[in-house]
């Protein structure tokens, strides 16, 4: 196939604004084919420039433009279910950001209308599945030489967080890439969680539960903690370490430049997940794209979206009401076999 | 003073040999005058070659030796209570090895001799405050540029277990040095505990509950995680990183030679604590003797060890019956006013 | 413009090879519209699966297949004189990898070639300039912080060489890479050159001299070591620190995961610099096609490959005849003014 | 033998200070008995608080005081030749600081007196030998597992140079160091010394040539470089790395605590030697006071001091004149037979 791939980006925010340069620029063999956001003047702006593209107010329409072969879903998370849902009523073929769908019930909803067509159509944005960093960690695991893996620790620190950012975003939104590292990595579902609150951080809002330290159990006596703190000031740091029967490996202390200067020797920290998961980002909708060419559709699927949202669900009533919540998700069905992750 | 101070050491086992050495000829300005073990033989040939020493199979024999100004506990734990009283009852200053005595009763009765002595003849064997990575650990956050601490992760991990190690001595014995720490680092007492286990490792004997990950709250509202895996097979590591309000610092990563072939580039990790806290012994019992020729006694007193002590015992009563378990301390002597640690 | 380039690519060995893999499905924007080998089995399964592509046994041949509009030269060097030439004589722009051509003579030749064109349309595949570590070295050195900077310290080493690798090429194939690095970080042209010749490795080949220690001195005085050693069987390192007269920042020590198992904690030490510089290539290839698509030629020109030649066969006069040997270029042309690199 | 040793200290300025401390407070088996400095009062508040000790204006009066069994020279350089001469005449053990004697033909004298004697009485203050660092360093190449060392790479730079140095002190005083580490890691003699003049640094006093860069050939083949730097600004940094034949081993990036805040990750960089090596400098001590009370003296001997300043008396050579300038020692006496180092 030599005619490239004709995508419909909705949403044309922070992150739709990054994957329509992704798709105009970084990424052999795909197209921006339309533009949809209610907002249309970002729409256009972000399509500027580029050859053949039409811009949209309503999803539907940029759905139904000429050209387009697949979907790529940036919006607000509210408008993810319908759009799931039109893509697979026209049978393209979707990339939808995460969180898929935020509460449990839609997430499955999504589930059982990709179970109705029989197959595949969507892949879920978790993009640490596409990092070096990550996909190096598991292939270490998978060697074996480390003997079954037995605790994750994680590290997840953003330097500041977005002023409408909620207690309950940080599981929903932070952690849920924890979730389903965690998941993917072990290959085995997370079955109860546990919300712990340090004292808050003076450098966070007020009200504010920052930081907090989360606490998995899976299905096999794993177990996976998650320190989550959004307001940390430094910088962004996402670190990953997976402690095994015989040694341990850890990601994430990846380092720039080491510049000595005025008494200390020091490596930048950057400020931006776009910084730190860019390769990963352009790697997912490279893989996204290439396997559409091929007829194909792999990478994280809409069960994998499922099941981060009842996971982060029985975190949030974790965190609201104390203790240890155990998870309880619905049937996986076959369309979804072989594992976790 | 230029007369050096003789100590009787009690115990000649692996420690208390280590210990001998160390007064003989590392530490100035001391002298090992008497060593006591139930076992004569042991305790000849730890003595062998020190001028003017004599050896006992009796602990209060080597209390009563001619030329001894101080006391060194390294017999196993139950004999600690009763040597600990006997140097109180002759006035003699005392360093004893930790757990300082490992049920909580009895470690409160020294609470109450030393109280009733109405001074310190006591410091306890939590070396860690000694070793140059947490002393500037502690200076870091003593700076106040990372703010407030929130959290402490801790790892501490060993190759392999002695064979008589049992579930409870992970918290007791290892996890005994990490309440220590906590206590000095954050300055206050830690409240409650709870103590999850993740399934077992095959490297681990059987039964054994290892490893076990053990969280603590601070009476200020912070929290402190510990991984404590005894049988990790890859060998000694010990690390500390602190986050605060502004910033983190971590130290437990410092390497030897960075050795490139074949491949890899790798660092050797120790095999043994005695590799890895060598200077903290050598400082821990220099100080000890210097303070002693200044007529003071100071470092971890019998309160930090009573502290260890009733901590400890709400972890293990947390990993025997699951869930968070609160510690209920006894009220604080003035004698040791002034904060944890 | 939608229309994706037409490249010609010629030579369809490992690196040609990688460079079609890398237009055809890494690059956006660009096809593969013909190969060139003298042995076209070689460069059909090379062309294999990639839809309108023409092989030839004739580079020319290939210049002037339907829909070609750029050339990327990866034949072997004594072919890409002719190659060059023959690209401007069509006005085909052009991405050839290094060296450019061996010796000075031809290279000047080039040079001149490209300035009776008066414009530039040939880009040299010095691809270091285009890693991320090695952007971010520039970054800071631009930045000031650092002072002037005084030394560079360069370390490359390759786990073992090609059988039909000479002394001789450790400077024009290995160090050459060094050379056009210094030249660039510096933006000044390296005026002398002392080869040493340590004693040679008992695991390099009888009679190659590996290592090689390469110093440069540049026209502000500045000075360049190199460290060559391409038989060192550890693995692919590259390292550089440059040395300012405030501080110093250091690349090279990137580390993958930390594996911590078995008495060392070690990273892997990668054994082929395309895996080293893989996105390093992938960025030069796309901002050459993207500058093209522009209608512009950018990265290092000509005159930075005819640089590098004229500082190689210095360095190799320096490795036969020992001693220190001045540098002797031709005037550089004004199409290249603006500073070293 | 339980009586302490009493040691003579012969100069009370800065390291003088520092081992009057050291003998007094942290070194088992010694005291302070005598100390001798033409200031009397700076040798009078250096000896305060020490029992016993008696203080002299002249260090012949020193070596004569009552209770003196050894003798530690760190008095200035040109006062050193006199004062070993004066220990040997009494039969005294000594440990004299580095440079030995800064000329050759001084140095020379020395050892032909110490052979006069028939047996070693004096250990020459190279302390980096009884640094941790390099001491593992030496073990990994003795380990045979990098294969023979073809190439040493070395570090040194202070964050300022005192007033008083010269551009010839870096070689003899800075540089010292490197060339008996050299000789000890390698166990070779230095052949040949080129030594390079990079731009001096802005910020190094005018007409000090400062940075230089040093290469040294060993009588077997291998080469040595040094970057040394004594007005680098950042902080005191010493690093070595061996380059064998089949991998590298390297030391000096020991980090401290790495603290992550305000976009960094960074450790430490002393301001001072005395911070980067105080435990070699305890260590060098003990060692030396342990053997004489043995009836030993092993360490760096006299012709090892010798052997630096004659290699270093070279490096001034191409300093002043430029080129590559050949050492040439005196014939080695059987009493330091074995090697070099």
């Amino acid at each position: 196939m030599t005619e490239s791939l004709g995508v419909a980006v909705l949403g044309a925010g922070h992150m739709g604004a990054d994957h329509i340069r992704r798709l105009d620029r970084v990424v052999s063999g795909a197209r921006v084919a339309a533009v949809a956001d209610p907002d249309t003047d970002r729409a256009k702006e972000a399509a500027a420039g580029i050859e053949g593209v039409s811009v949209h107010a309503e999803a539907e329409a940029a759905l139904d433009a000429p050209g387009v072969g697949a979907v790529l879903i940036a919006s607000p998370g509210p408008a993810h279910e319908a759009a799931l849902l039109a893509a697979f009523a026209r049978g393209l073929p979707v990339l939808c950001e995460k969180p898929m769908v935020p509460d449990p019930a839609g997430a499955l909803r999504i589930v059982e209308a990709e179970v109705r067509l029989g197959r595949r159509l969507a892949q879920v944005g978790f993009m640490r599945r596409y990092d070096a960093g990550y996909l190096r960690l598991k292939a270490v695991l998978e060697e074996g030489r480390l003997g079954r893996t037995l605790m994750l620790h994680c590290v997840h620190r953003n330097a500041a967080s977005p002023s409408f950012f909620t207690s309950e975003m940080l599981i929903e939104d932070s952690v849920a890439h924890e979730i389903d590292a965690a998941r993917w990595l072990l290959g085995e579902e997370l079955t109860a969680v546990t919300v712990l609150r340090p004292r808050a951080s003076g450098g966070a809002p007020e009200g504010l539960a920052d930081p907090q330290f989360v606490v998995f159990e899976t299905a096999g006596g794993a177990l996976v903690d998650v320190e989550v703190f959004v307001n940390c000031r430094a910088g962004y740091q996402v670190r990953c370490e997976a402690v095994g029967e015989l040694g341990s490996v850890r990601i994430g202390d990846d380092q720039g430049p080491l510049v000595t200067v005025s008494g200390s020797a020091a490596a930048e920290v950057p400020q931006d997940y776009v910084v730190r998961f860019a390769d990963a980002y352009d790697r997912e909708v490279r893989a996204w794209v290439a396997a559409i060419r091929r007829g194909r559709v792999g990478g994280p699927s809409v069960w994998d979206g499922y099941a981060a949202s009842v996971v982060a669900e029985a975190g949030v009533r974790s965190l609201r009401g104390g203790g240890r919540v155990t998870v309880e998700p619905a049937a996986r069905p076959e369309l979804y076999a072989g594992g976790a992750g």
